[in-house]
């Protein structure tokens, strides 16, 4: 039998299982820090490149070939599933997502239609596409979290401090609840059409939780990150679940359902492994900003990190966030090389 | 004897002593968000309004009249002492300082030179009116801290991710060491001057020591914020240290040597207590974005921040970050006279 991703790193480490190596991808590996990036999107806007399959799959090769990581993650964005149930948005370069009409009211939310698999063609075909290129490398699946959606839309874009957000969440809780009941639906199905098509773990991304509470995390985003993940639960797959800054509630966020529980750079991972407590593994978590050090102070940092994991159940390397777009790419195929050498055997 | 400042509810809750009602103060309390702030700034760009006197006086007491706050804290900016010892720089509408040769080498460090208070005549000029005009409500003088200082410095303006901040902090920790250094200097020689002239309390302002880890801050921050807080403790003034996201080292910034730890909205007051431990006021930290909810649950959230406080060992009252530019005026000052009810006795 040969070994397929089912037997890699990446999935056996997320069933803390024995591995010969520490697998290692980086979220954003696809993406701006790239110049082969660079020039396929040149000319191409963001929403476009997401939705046609061979950009997809070039895109999403691309640093699978450079640096030898042991996981492809699709290149797509958090939002798309939401374009394709009929929001009208786009992708600003230099902004990011922007709304047409932002999301207040429950009539808003009533526009807000469930995903089929064929709202989304291109990424069953990408995904097709890629398993097979990919052998037997996994590639990651991805959607965003309800709330972090919900900010979005209710705020019209990327938001600092996510007021509108919050005065909805508080003001209007019967319309916020709706919200991320369509949200987590849209968000699970998107999910079962990239494991369908052959994704062997998915990422759900809660990049904005961080901007809650505790409390409020656990009353107003918690509930329907569960449900997402609850929903792909029979497909078997492993399930991450990564935010930014959620240090006050990594033991909330491990209680979610995912196997594997994503830390940024904030909390230590050994830290981590007591706040999210035993039954989970851990992605994380070298600072991205560090990468712009010199070499021996990453090796020093990257060594860092795998000697607070060793208390973790399961261990993937990453970063404690995404590739900022000014990194050097031989800085992360370094990375790889020494997260490899510092665990084989 | 007539009660003064340094009787006042502020300085006594920050010296841990009983008081007539629990202070109450907002960070960014004056500007975009009174529409009185609007027009008096109206043409008049950010740098100038901090160099004009008449306009300071009149700003930094705007919100004083407007809500019976119990401190005024001056009208400036964290950059303002830089822009004061030579550093070429302006404050951009909506985009923040912007400084016109980032500081990358040691050379560029030693351009920065010591703060005299011949530099900011129109600091000691405002204060000293200020004071007159305050009568019994104290003016809280404030700074920015050296790393947030030295990340504006070396980035260029605000940035997300510090990325080129982090790389000089690794990559060259002793030119690292040699601007944080005459950051502390210039920072403590301003607070020094607004004390001087009349001011009863300080603020040193780290805004983006949260994106450091705990060991991060500890070696490249923490120190300097130390010496700059030492530097002014002759003075005898309540100095208090906030930073946004510290959650992960409240405890080391409680040991930096303030009187007052300030406290953002993700740490409740009660476990900010255990963390900072004994010896330490708080202040904090309702979210600023819930005053975007009903008046109801921005009761009820207030008086969850006061019963929170209850084993704090001295509480000012304060939002978790600074008033949002579209806050209502008239919640802050429902907000004032609900802290002031419930606590009065």
């Amino acid at each position: 039998m040969v070994a397929g991703p089912a037997q890699s790193p990446l999935v056996q480490a997320s069933r803390r299982r024995p591995v010969p190596h520490t697998p290692v991808w980086f979220m954003r590996q696809a993406g701006r820090s790239l110049p082969e990036y660079r020039k396929i999107r040149s000319g191409v806007a963001m929403l476009e490149a997401c939705m046609r399959p061979d950009l997809v799959v070039e895109i999403t090769l691309q640093p699978v070939r450079r640096y030898g990581v042991d996981a492809a993650i699709l290149f797509s964005d958090i939002v798309l599933p939401l374009k394709a149930v009929g929001v009208d948005l786009d992708i600003v370069p230099g902004t990011g997502p922007v709304i047409a009409e932002p999301v207040r009211t429950r009539a808003d939310v009533e526009r807000i239609r469930p995903l089929e698999p064929g709202d989304v063609p291109y990424v069953s075909t990408a995904v097709r596409e890629l398993v097979g290129e990919l052998g037997a490398t996994p590639l990651v699946g991805f959607a965003g979290a309800p709330f972090t959606l919900a900010s979005y839309l209710v705020e019209g874009g990327p938001s600092r401090n996510h007021e509108r957000t919050k005065a909805l969440m508080l003001g209007a809780p019967d319309v916020w609840a709706a919200l991320l009941d369509r949200l987590a639906d849209v968000a699970a199905a998107f999910l079962r059409v990239q494991v369908e098509a052959g994704a062997s773990a998915v990422q759900l991304f809660d990049s904005w939780a961080g901007a809650l509470s505790a409390a409020d995390y656990e009353t107003y985003a918690l509930p329907y990150s569960s449900r997402v993940l609850a929903a792909v639960a029979d497909l078997e797959v492993p399930r991450i679940h990564f935010g930014v800054g959620t240090g006050e509630f990594l033991g909330q966020l491990g209680q979610a359902g995912a196997e594997v529980v994503g830390v940024d750079w904030r909390v230590p991972l050994d830290e981590a492994a007591r706040r999210v407590g035993p039954g989970r593994a851990l992605q994380g978590n070298l600072d991205p900003a560090v990468l712009g050090a010199p070499v021996d102070v990453v090796a020093q940092r990257v060594r860092g990190v795998l000697a607070a994991a060793r208390t973790a159940e399961g261990h993937v390397f990453n970063l404690g966030h995404g590739v900022l777009p000014d990194t050097d790419p031989d800085m992360l195929a370094r990375v790889v090389d020494l997260v490899h050498t510092e665990t084989a055997g």
